[in-house]
């Protein structure tokens, strides 16, 4: 199995809903820096997974839609809480949405919120 | 699938057993960069893995009962070579029992003995 | 010269007044990793700068009384540009004020707003 | 599972073949840091996956064969583009042919290009 | 004194002329990560150093000039050793050409070649 | 100014005397993560700071001199508290010791003990 990754970052405002978050239930942000790993089972006829290029720039566009906002007034996200968890499938899903299948096998999102926690989410493609 | 993953570190003396350790057959320590990631395949209904303040705790807990110590001493251990490998079980193990189950699928745990080194167990939950 | 560096994090909202913060200027949030050093020209009598887990412990209530903050609605901070420069004095100045000279030197405070993006503050002691 | 990971790197010129790969058709160049992970469902009897003296000393050797080279020049990789994947082949085959399987069960390659992109391939041992 | 960094990097081929740079006397290459850092002695009006976005820019600017290319044939290096301290200086001087005082007082470039080596260089501006 | 940096590590038991150290006061051990930087005013014929692999060579050496030891046992440290500033002045003293001036300014030696903390220490040459 092979896989390529690409890091770009988003900085966010938002609020946690739950006594469970504690002092994070109040406006606050986030820098998340951004991995999205693409896997294949073989390489194309370039020799390469995809396309590395074009993946920093998709990935580029879908933080350029997050970052720089306030994510509890962000009508695309309304009713979840944008937890970590969370953010790294909305991630996800709209690279997904962006890439297709095209010979890929799976994606992984990892948002590192600080130099001591990370979330990742990963789905097939 | 879903995984969050919290940061912490311990400082410890040991020697090991064995030729095949060389010149860390003689005492001599290292500090441990401990990793902790835990995988659930969906989220609960706040939106997340886990509690990440709490799981930051526990981890604290687990990795203060080994630091600041020599484990050649330490009864717990008697018997086991204290390698980066046996450690990371060792420490997955304290946080299984202390967090059991609660919708958790796997644990995964990373010590990282150097910026050149590291070892890693993984274990259901 | 000895300095000592000790890291924390905070996390925090807040929004830039000034056309050349460009999309900045929007409402949104950036954790920064805290990094202070202590400058001092020869050791103390137990051979450290200073207490280092003092200098941990004043630097988490100093990012503590910053983080899950809206920055904008602090009073402590009206009328100023919340820039990660100008953050970074602010914590600078609250960890000389909570430790003195007490024979340090300087003070040098870095926050990294991203994995491509930091600033620093140094000022005497 | 248990894994162990040694971190290695080499320097390397080379070209792209590919209109995919738009300026790195010309003849240019980079470090790639490279970690080599060893898995294991069960450590041996010193407590270890592997003698991770030896695995650095090997990862040494593999990554000697190719830095400080033209790759576009080197006959063992003549007709290959040599992507990152495709070298994270490389050297994770010539990882395999040096150790055997002696109780490994697989083996993850990553070579890291920069601070913002990276490769993998994984393969059984 | 404040400072802002911001990071990028190139991938580039070279080789060194000399005995002393043993293997790096053949083609080879190298990712340089590339830290600017720019230092000033008091804020703006704007409670910056200066324009972040433009720095970005700017950097991004000069290490397209040198990246994917085979610096041995780059006519404004003629007669030059390309190694990481005159490429810093290189960086660094096209840096202050394209910016000026401005009020800033200095100038750091830091290129990181591998996990293990890097090398600066500072000048005033 | 240049500067030329290389990194190595060292793996060590010891115990520190005072009260100020709390658990730091029993037998532990560290990872110290160990950076050489050189300084010099102007490059040398080669357009070097200094010879690189020799310097990575030295580093090995004076590391390995310390390395894999109870510090507590040394007798070339005996009476000395072993905390990291200290260390990093043994290192700089002994590669001090070792290089001699040959046109350099400064050495700036830092140990990083975890992920959170590290020390410094500069010295002319």
């Amino acid at each position: 199995m092979f896989s390529v990754t690409v890091r770009d970052h988003m900085m966010i405002a938002h609020s946690l809903q739950g006594e469970v978050f504690g002092p994070a239930q109040r406006l606050h942000g986030a820098t998340y820096v951004v991995d999205a790993t693409f896997r294949r089972a073989t390489l194309d006829a370039d020799g390469i997974v995809l396309d590395i290029g074009r993946a920093a720039e998709v990935l580029r566009e879908v933080v350029a839609e997050l970052g720089y906002r306030n994510l509890d007034e962000e009508p695309a996200l309304a009713g979840m809480n944008t937890t970590t968890e969370e953010l790294a499938r909305v991630v996800a899903d709209r690279l997904a949405d962006a890439f297709g299948a095209q010979g890929l096998d799976s994606l992984l999102v990892t948002l590192r919120e600080s130099h001591v926690a990370w979330a990742s989410y990963e789905r097939p493609l």
